[in-house]
């Protein structure tokens, strides 16, 4: 990893926040700042001067998709699945580090309860239809692990179908990332205190009170259920070929700068190159120059 | 309009692009500045003000079609249609313009040659499955006016069906517009000089030949043909309800500030409110505290 950006960072963030054997999200800090070496107040600039990289990578991850890739395969693709409680930050991270690059180059999808047409057909099956094309970023903003998550905490589904659902996504990511697709899932991390304080000043702001929903409250008293769950996710899902990373997100600089690292590496080591011209450049310039 | 980015405009950017009667695109230089009083040294600052504006105004536009409109009435959207010859700087107008707001409120479609499927459907019925939702900015990189424009110039469709489509736009735009969406049409104007050099410039930069096309040069050809077409467009499609702009496009910094300012001022005349809370704020307070 040879980043500019990567600088002041004093590890491998993604070694450092993967979920490996072992892990208990009861022992993360979500008010922690793990590897970066900074203060808030360099967080702005450090954000900038990764999105000058993230641009240049993005770009040339289209470009790529614009040439065959080898046989059978298809170009690669980078999709950013984002799992959170209320108020965590996702939304951020999609504005600040998601909308740091060219939006042609990124799709993004929103997984709101599923409607009666999609509760006829198997949980993968909306997700499936969102899938991010062959050269863009794609971000899912909630996800199918939703269904393993209020699906579980609100028994949405009988406890067996709950229980096929954990191999139906890892043989389900393993076949998408097989065809290309590099995904990187996070789930950003507050403290309930947190969500709080956050959710009281949707109530202080009247410009914020349409993000607020009374719903929020109910929910919070359910807190200790879905960190079960999120657990269970995560000893169940976190596999080598699409391992989870917890993002401490009380810190909201923090939590995207660490996001925007995840994706920085993953498209470092995808290593995308400038699609080399499939016509004679020599005689385009002296037709062009001929009009 | 009272638009703080506004102040460096000597008048109305909508009034002094808009086509109206007695227009004609021949007489548009596309390497002028109309209206804009500053030189290119300083379009990048005032290009990060009017962001800033467009930022805010696209929120509200957001929060306010969270709540129920008018009786029969669907929340406000915006739909932003570019239309412009190869280079002209669509893709910079998406990027620069469109990409400084936040992307989860945006909603593009880039239309390119149709599929056979497409084909085998009215030429708007692609079209109308990618109509922004209510409360987004949607954008058309090419539109429906490709079926008029290469349609008739390459003679992809007989005359007399190509002649019923300028009728059958004007009535789906009064529909789109009556149901809520204000439409802005842009024509990015370029000349073929500036086109030649923005095509050489691709061909000598090795990471800008994936972008060029040799069925780039054979187009050149049509230029006539092409200006022809846009004029009967302007002249066939230019409503009240949903009037046609030309951006002189030969500056770039000049265009994605005018198509910024065209904007500004659709989402400033929709004048988006923060919607109240529909929820009772001092006991959903009380209720949070004791959580």
């Amino acid at each position: 990893m040879t980043a500019k950006s990567q600088k002041h960072w004093s590890g491998d963030v993604r070694a450092l926040l993967r979920v490996g054997k072992g892990f208990r999200l009861s022992k993360v800090d979500p008010a922690a700042t793990p590897a970066y070496g900074r203060s808030k107040k360099h967080a702005a600039d450090d954000l900038i001067a990764g999105s000058d990289e993230l641009d240049e990578l993005q770009e040339r991850l289209y470009a790529q998709s614009r040439m065959p890739a080898d046989e059978g395969q298809e170009p690669p693709s980078v999709l950013l699945v984002l799992q959170a409680m209320d108020t965590a930050g996702k939304g951020g991270i999609i504005r600040h580090v998601v909308g740091s690059v060219d939006p042609q180059g990124v799709e993004l999808a929103a997984f709101k309860k599923p409607t009666p047409e999609e509760l006829e057909h198997d949980f993968l099956w909306r997700i499936e239809k969102r899938l991010p094309a062959p050269g863009m970023i794609g971000v899912f903003d909630r996800s199918h692990y939703e269904d393993v998550l209020i699906g579980r905490v609100r028994e949405l589904a009988p406890a067996d179908e709950i229980e096929r659902r954990y191999g139906a996504i890892n043989d389900f990511e393993k076949k998408l990332t097989d065809s290309g697709t590099r995904i990187v899932k996070v789930m950003l991390h507050i403290s309930p205190d947190e969500q709080k304080a956050r959710l009281m000043e949707r109530l202080e702001r009247p410009d914020k009170h349409w993000k607020y929903n009374p719903g929020d409250v109910d929910e919070r008293e359910l807190w200790p259920a879905y960190m079960d769950a999120y657990q269970t996710v995560f000893e169940r899902t976190s596999t080598d070929w699409a391992p989870w990373y917890v993002v401490p997100a009380n810190r909201k600089w923090y939590a995207r700068l660490a996001v925007q690292h995840l994706l920085l590496n993953t498209l470092e080591e995808l290593d995308p190159q400038w699609p080399p011209a499939d016509y004679d450049v020599a005689a385009e310039k002296e037709r062009l120059a001929a009009t």
